[in-house]
């Protein structure tokens, strides 16, 4: 089969033919890939930004936002079958951790990152473990819901855990109406009762976060910390997503955050950097947040049957991937990138 | 190896020579049986009670209470090792469906249960899935945990079960104080401040009751829930855990619940009959509890290992099971039976 | 002023004239009622089935269902001014038991419960106490709302306790639609993302559940336990909502529920009839659920203020209160009947 | 009767003759002062640090930790009466803002601060708000146990939330073995089964916290994050609760704290100052704490009933609260200084 591989560090990807992986072990699944996001990641695999951390050996397939239609499956598995439409839990996890059996696999102890660290879904087929399979509603299109795989699953998991604590009466701001913003937003306007408020540097996103559910939107252009407070009788936010995480957004962010609130970091680049007096103070939590859950994969696929979470895609031809990875870098990508085999 | 195996129903059990279990499949497991718990249950199978809802095919080994060494592994076991004691999960899980994904593994709609609806532990080895391995400290021997593994993590389960709610001002009471009831107290006493205010038809189990951490004892003579309403300033206990389910315990537990409590049903035999009224004006939950999770046992287990949870056990070699059941039947048993091949 | 009053039981209440309530206490606060909501308790209440359990002294003034706006306040009021709009929780609470500082107050052990044990507000004005005052956006208008203080506020509660641990894969069931049915759906559909399937007897209140939001609708004529159970791939709904509670629908309900379910009464006249091995086995808790607390309150205006939750209203000025209890009691009111003064 | 009042800021306290306060208001309540602790914060008072953020007028009457019997009561009292034994809450709170209403009262939009903005209790009596008063046990001395009303509550509130997530297999770090967490190791014990890890770096505090129930102690030298991941297989605490807040314990905290874990700041002094990645990925949680709530008050007096908190204290007459408070300053008192008229 086809399979783009990283045959070395700051030289292209190449286009290759290797063998087609096939079912050894009862939990194994192997996926006909039917689209695969083109993510800024890639790009830093091949800058060599994660070849210490992953440990990976070259030449490997690349891509960690997989989706398609099961090839085939080892005996033990009973959650999929042979035709069925899926898409792929970026962690491949080991099942028996502490962390695995309470749901909470992300921090599963011995998990394997497809794409990173292992053979990825840039490619015709990828071998993976049935632990990683969800099952998609016939409704949806693989290459539609790929890129869902990882950012908009980071994006899910931090919304769902913030509406947790969110009522009628709260307020919920994203900073962020990025990639990531863009679908915290839909999926807080489905999990949650509490009024939305947006900010965001650019008008544009803006507008769209208002068309697409948000209650408030500002442009955040220096007084947006005031306009929050403004808007919650000057009391701040219930709850704080910040999918930015640098330029100031963390202090601008706490400062927000209402008495008793959660501040989730998402994004990432600066410092949160804050007294603690400050934390006591105001008893505020400021809560990290990672790629969400297995299970939270299945509920993001539930939204996105049910329309209430879409995402803008472009797809390429696998034998494109190089203009893929182009176009990502110099801007040119609307919505997601995704590569179609 | 030898094992006792049901070979009919209404007919004794047969010591008979077997295939040594062998590891097939990657998650596999085969135990050197240390210990397997002599349950009433096993005399209900040879009934054949059991017969028409598990569709075991006879001749089988039964014996669903194990724990022993661990003899070999499969090569995707990666949390225990040749020689590790072990105690087992009495249902080894499928792993891929939502139950087992949340860590709510007991609600798995496919698992197997050794002992009653595949071969069990009255034998020198047996075949699981590592996903019903429990690793011990070393400090606890397989045969003087084994019979925790289902009855004593049933007790574990309701008792954490109603842990979450009660802080030091709340009371639980807690309903016979046999085999069940006395793990229950305790891991209460492990898990809660609250008061804990235990009843029994029979004073040496009271007595017992507080000996092993009970703050009151009540012999449930019939004027047991005005005792617990006159200790509780008339209003009921935060938490009624009921080991017992019958001969009126169902409606004396309910009406020992405070207003917004939980009455916890653990023993079974009886029917709850309680007017809706009743549960609306006072805004009581009527809370089922079936056996613990994976999660369960290991928390058990660590107490087990600190001291905080410990069994009577009698214990017999499995040439004699016959006696051991024998003895069962008749009520000779001090504490719990235990085969030890 | 004029009040409507109870004079003796079996026979017509009075429209009589009586002195302004004052403030009095710092925690007082005097209501101009705008609207009192005529209900099947009224009725009860003159039957004299309230009699001994409210210890009422007559003539007193009958009204549960409150809302206004405010005449005056104790000076240490804080959240509401005069002139403000209002609607009256059922209970004026201690404020200083266990369950008051808990956020629970509808547990209260000191609570008066106007229009039932004291003065209510089939009146031109009625003295609270501040902790039953929550104040309406100005979009709202009193006489809207009156009826949300109580039947509508029960429906929240029920709707908003189950809502808790409803995510998208679930599955959420509604028994009746009708006048707390209504309400809950609104509620479900503002609060969780969760599939929502109603059951009622009515054709009728089926086709307006689903116009309102139900995802599917099923007209209970003897096949719904199939229905639903067909719906949820054999399993059963994660979440029963109980609104009729007699004619056989808790053990309908208890049928409906999945295994480690919840089946909310909040209906009654039958009484819950269940064996506990199946309470057990199935490991399902039936929750209780009474009317709604203060906060819950506040969150139903703020989602009546959007526009989530609407109902419909007939209204009569208080000189023909007896058309409308007339009316109630034929039948023949549509949607809640409002007096105003 | 007599009161130590602030009559200017940098130079003493003067002890005065002031009206005995009086009841006015339904939930006033005046309490004979059994005993008044002598807290750090009291010279910080005295400093004018408090001076802006209180805006306090003087001559007023100081002290924030207070205990004593009831003397009178207001109309609307229900919880206490005259004779009863108590410590007060050190925020009296209005009962009406959502903070109130939820049982979240620290967080109330309009509260009193006896001691700090109004008269406390250096005094023979003090006025107060019947919110405030908890009723103890009547083993209890007032005397003995109104050092617990803030230092020790705020102890209580940091473990009480750190408990709610710690099992039998998790391991809790306590950083400082000072006045605050010496209550705060005997709460977690009485509270949670976890393994307690405490560190000190002073061997004394060490030895003393070992003493009262933790598992480990580790005298902190340099190398206790080391020794905490030694104990913890590598992998950090579940929970660390910081009772130092500086000279470096904020940072070494975190290195502490496992993935998906909650570092909580209770001492104060330098900043939080981590970078937002690795916030992210390893999900972390910074949990602010303040002083707990009217229930965590309650919650603590029942655990000092049964001694399972038990506090050194040094008691001085009212007359010598200049040698209290020159004690304190030079670090001459052992355990807490109580002033008793």
């Amino acid at each position: 089969m086809r399979a783009v591989q990283v045959v070395g560090y700051h030289r292209p990807m190449e286009l290759t033919e290797v063998p087609k992986p096939e079912v050894v072990d009862p939990f194994d699944v192997v996926v006909r890939i039917g689209g695969a996001g083109v993510c800024r990641t890639d790009l830093h695999v091949l800058e060599g930004q994660w070849a210490e951390k992953s440990q990976v050996t070259l030449p490997y397939t690349i891509g960690h936002e997989n989706a398609g239609w099961v090839e085939s499956v080892g005996s033990a598995v009973t959650h999929v079958r042979e035709g069925d439409g899926v898409i792929l839990h970026p962690l491949a996890t080991c099942g028996l951790c502490r962390a695995c059996r309470s749901g909470d696999d992300v921090h599963c102890t011995a998990s394997a990152f497809p794409g990173i660290d292992t053979h990825g879904g840039y490619a015709e087929y990828l071998r993976t473990s049935a632990r990683s399979v969800v099952k998609l509603d016939p409704s949806l299109q693989p290459a539609a819901v790929a890129a869902l795989a990882d950012a908009g699953l980071t994006a899910y998991h931090a919304a769902a855990k913030a509406s947790r604590r969110l009522g009628p009466r709260d307020t919920c701001v994203v900073i962020g109406a990025g990639g990531l913003g863009h679908i915290g937003i839909q999926v807080l306007k489905a999990l949650t009762p509490a009024r939305l408020v947006v900010l965001d540097r650019n008008p544009d996103a803006v507008k769209l976060a208002l068309e697409i559910g948000a209650d408030d939107g500002i442009v955040a252009d220096g007084g947006q910390v005031d306009e929050v407070l403004s808007l919650t009788g000057g009391n701040g936010a219930e709850a704080v997503i910040d999918f930015v995480g640098e330029g100031g957004s963390t202090a601008q962010g706490l400062a927000m955050t209402r008495r008793a609130g959660d501040y989730h970091v998402v994004g990432y680049g600066e410092n949160v950097d804050v007294p603690t007096i400050d934390l006591i103070s105001a008893e505020v939590n400021v809560v990290g947040n990672l790629v969400g859950s297995y299970n939270d994969l299945c509920d993001l696929m539930e939204l996105a049957a049910r329309g209430r979470v879409t995402l803008h895609t472009s797809t390429y031809a696998l034998d494109d991937f190089q203009s893929a990875l182009d176009d990502l870098d110099a801007g040119r990508v609307r919505g997601r990138a995704i590569l179609v085999p």
